[in-house]
């Protein structure tokens, strides 16, 4: 069983999860291809048994084709569906059991490795998925967090090529959500105002680091982007839940995202990404200063390792550079970085 | 000019240095092979003039053959050496000159891949350079901190196979040392105890996470270790600052250090991993809670981007297992994980 640990010198969360290990990784002969995908449609046998599934009127019954979009839990979880909350200090350590959970979004019925090559309507669905498993979390008394990613590609470390993201449903707040609910609050009781709203205003005053704008929402690279081509997707205005998100704000996000996802390709030459949904922490007695937004950090090869380990990070694209490029990259392939 | 940023949303800060992109990369078809290594006795002429080098008795003039140890400034620096240090405000946006300090420190005249392969007293002398290089950065007035650290491996992201580490002096405290000093000065007020200390403690009377241990060092992997074979080597007594090292303390690291690296190669099967000298901030107006360590993070192949985008690590592989595995990895190779 999987195991919650802290430690003591940074104050991060680990999850220890050794049946992970058995997971079948890329490269290594036994992941599988496309001819024995357990995500495709009539592959429903290969997965756990689906938690949740959109089918049209007169589709298939659970577990069968039909589908549009297919919630299965993970076959490898970095966390236990069930047991004890075993909480237990020895001098500066503290263990919790890793109970929690992690599903998986399938997509597509069909062998499709990228969101954009999905239909506007069908990614909608698949954002109405989103945020529908985050509003049943939400319900959960026992967690504090849901986080909802997606890995394209080796390098961003998928496992399985077919389109898909993962949600890992936590009693632990990630450590990234915490420090940004923290800097958010402290802005908005000091001053009244919300960071994101703030660095959108500047941006789209600005213009430089815009990539898409539409009424509902904007995607920009962030002032001080980590990575070459990073790209936030953030909502005009102030929201702090995804899964608060009207249908009208579904409908709108769904073309943003496809468009994004697209130029991050072209651009890249493939598709390389992790991405990241940043929404608010389910714990906040009333709290609303987060605001929720995307990040899409592409990988172009040159491991982070050192820039992780230190916390300093340098970035050889200018997000000003890096929008030009993204802005016009929704034509055609304009070649690798 | 380099620009550190700071992003509003995290607190991060970044250093965008375009002109690192003229770095050649690996797998580019233009980075330095065996054949044409800039780091090797003889091309001296192929690196900026060198800042300092250790020769023998009657050793060449600077930038001759001749030396064991020569450290020289970084090519395609993240950080210029001179310029104003503007500081700029617009809105949330913070701005700072990248003036600093970008160094690299070829370890060896002779085209080695790993530390591994010099004496163990050509290892004194590597260590006792970085010992001079961070007591001369710490007597600079500007700098608030230098971050010596070493990719090694493609995988790593290691663009010069020839063995060396870097240092980057920064007017910032990088992210990851500024949150540690928090913790470790907080429970040094609190309880009068170092949480490092206490660590090494525990894993001593323990045992099983125990890789390596000597009178003045011990090499444990770390209880919430974020990545497989993660391991930090760490001295017994209190100590803030690496540079204050004595020479019999240098004289015991530098055997320590060869061992575990070795150990970390032969488990993996190959030389591909971070290493990250935790050394105390430059400014802490006598605060002396700090206790300097060095983390080697293997870089195992699967992309650890999710975990750093969330703050929330998956680790397949138990501590205590992959100190079971390196305390066997003294003799021969045991395969790859």
């Amino acid at each position: 069983m999987p195991e919650l640990r802290r430690d003591p010198i940074s104050g991060r969360w680990v999850i220890v999860a050794p049946d992970r290990a058995r997971r079948p990784l890329p490269g290594s002969g036994t992941a599988p291809s496309r001819e024995n995908c357990p995500f495709c449609a009539g592959h429903e046998s290969e997965t756990p048994d689906e938690i949740l599934a959109l089918r049209p009127p007169g589709g298939g019954g659970p577990n069968t084709p039909g589908w549009q979009v297919r919630v299965v839990p993970n076959r490898f979880p970095a966390l236990s569906a069930s047991g004890p909350d075993k909480r237990q200090n020895v001098g500066v350590y503290r263990t919790r059991g890793g109970v929690g959970v992690h599903e998986v979004i399938i997509e597509s019925p069909d062998h499709h490795v990228s969101l954009t090559q999905l239909t506007p309507e069908a990614v909608e669905q698949v954002l109405s998925v989103f945020r529908e498993r985050l509003e049943s979390h939400r319900r959960r008394t026992d967690l504090h967090y849901a986080l909802l990613f997606k890995n394209v590609g080796l390098e961003a470390g998928a496992s399985i090529e077919h389109t898909h993201s993962q949600i890992m449903g936590t009693r632990i707040l990630p450590g990234v959500i915490g420090e940004e609910w923290k800097l958010a609050r402290r802005e908005w009781r000091a001053r009244r105002r919300c960071l994101l709203c703030e660095m959108i205003r500047l941006d789209a005053s600005d213009g430089r680091r815009m990539v898409v704008a539409t009424d509902s929402f904007v995607a920009i690279c962030p002032f001080a982007s980590r990575f070459p081509l990073e790209v936030w997707i953030v909502p005009t205005s102030h929201e702090s839940d995804f899964d608060a998100m009207s249908e009208n704000q579904i409908d709108s996000l769904a073309p943003v995202l496809r468009d994004v996802l697209g130029r991050v390709e072209r651009v890249m030459g493939r598709p390389s990404y992790n991405l990241v949904l940043h929404t608010a922490p389910f714990r906040r007695r009333g709290d609303d200063s987060f605001h929720w937004h995307i990040e899409v950090m592409p990988r172009l090869g040159q491991a982070a390792g050192f820039e992780w380990g230190s916390g300093l990070f340098v970035n050889p694209l200018t997000p000003e550079d890096a929008a030009a490029r993204l802005r016009d990259g929704d034509a055609q392939d304009t070649g690798a970085v």
